[in-house]
């Protein structure tokens, strides 16, 4: 059975998240419905991963199966009509049917923005917020503990499966200043669950001067589930690219 | 009893416009009830112009009486605690008690976004979207035609009281190519019910080459409710000033 993989944007504000669950509204029970209404038959999708409930997506990417004979070109263009219009495709590819959205992801980029305009309604959705001016200078010093390969433990969920590894490697962490907003691009192999948040906030309260570099230096040396009681708000973040291994950059 | 100015930003979208009205959640309305629970009575807000439903604002204004005897600061802190977060109070100003922020509005100016992206979730709830390339040289040639003073019968809701003047002026009318759209920005001593959205359709179709400046001159000329067919979508538009006079600008 012909695989397609697919490339789409979402607007995470409506959503309990991507991944279908009890009591709340879905980004991929939204596709797969639609996918069914196209090819008359249930439809499972695999995403390269999950994102949480208001979390977006600059560029997420999933994998399915049909049968259905549609160019990529009508696929795009079907799903596009019928998805509601905070889930947009960008792009449908035909691999092979080895290819998984998941397990072939080699890495991926996450951005998480913050703006000090704490008055402006128009952000409210699509950044965290801090009154505070923030020292981007000692973020980005601060950041630079983060870069390399880390056990991650202190800088996950609690509730995370303790069979699961947290080891990760993170190749970039830049502290941006832009003009609406402070940008932290994290680029890495992979990330555990609420680690961009975690590590968001840790950075936010050091650009407050409310945590030291050392202060950081022992949080990430504990590896210690409890020591971070931090999380950035998820309106903040953006999965913006997962990087798949042969693929021309 | 003191009259206060408020000048607010407004994010549109989860709202049915500005005025209270049956069966739909106004702004008005948010901002009538939060009133009445600092002061423990009901208070009656009067803005300079409704909005419509979907439609941002980043400086309406509003008037107010009261006699609680909060500061300007403690005003704006008390309301923006209590408002939801797509409303946000930029000022609260003294003012005398002549004041009418309707009647006292000497001027207002209203932005039109027009994205090109239409893939794009994210301007969903602000920008209009159209796939076509446009003509920004030629919209511009063709906004000219409405810089002045006119009947603007054509360009305004034909259920418009007909007891109600169509003459307005436009002092500037420009058409901006944006990095992420293209932007209309009309100035004027006032607007008529959907005019700068049936303007803005207009302009939009001028640009894709479907009417031309003679059209529109004659559209104009024809004083005639029902010649104009088009309106923009409410997302695109936002209230971006009102002037008063005797403000230093």
């Amino acid at each position: 059975m012909p695989r397609y993989k697919v490339t789409l944007s979402y607007d995470g504000s409506n959503y309990g998240g991507w991944q279908k669950q009890m009591n709340t509204h879905s980004i991929q029970e939204e596709i797969e419905r639609t996918l069914e209404r196209i090819v008359k038959e249930p439809v499972s999708i695999h995403a390269s991963g999950r994102t949480d409930a208001g979390v977006h997506a600059l560029a997420q990417v999933f994998h399915f199966d049909s049968n259905k004979n549609l160019s990529n070109e009508n696929w795009k263009r079907a799903l596009n009509s019928l998805l509601p219009k905070d889930i947009r495709i960008q792009q449908v590819e035909t691999v092979s049917d080895t290819f998984h959205a998941r397990f072939d992801a080699a890495g991926k980029r996450y951005d998480y923005l913050i703006s000090e305009d704490v008055l402006n309604p128009f952000y409210e959705r699509y950044m965290a917020k801090d009154r505070a001016h923030l020292d981007v200078a000692y973020m980005q010093e601060c950041a630079n503990v983060f870069i390399g390969t880390h056990d991650f433990t202190s800088f996950t969920s609690s509730k995370l499966d303790p069979r699961k590894p947290r080891i990760k490697t993170i190749h970039r962490l830049e502290v941006r200043k832009e003009k609406h907003a402070v940008r932290l691009i994290f680029e890495g192999n992979g990330f555990l669950r609420y680690m961009v948040r975690m590590i968001s906030q840790t950075l936010i309260e050091a650009g407050k001067h409310k945590l030291t570099k050392e202060d950081i230096m022992q949080m990430l040396e504990a590896k210690d589930k409890h020591v971070c009681r931090y999380k950035a708000d998820a309106q903040g973040l953006y999965l913006v690219k997962v990087n798949y291994k042969n693929q021309e950059e």
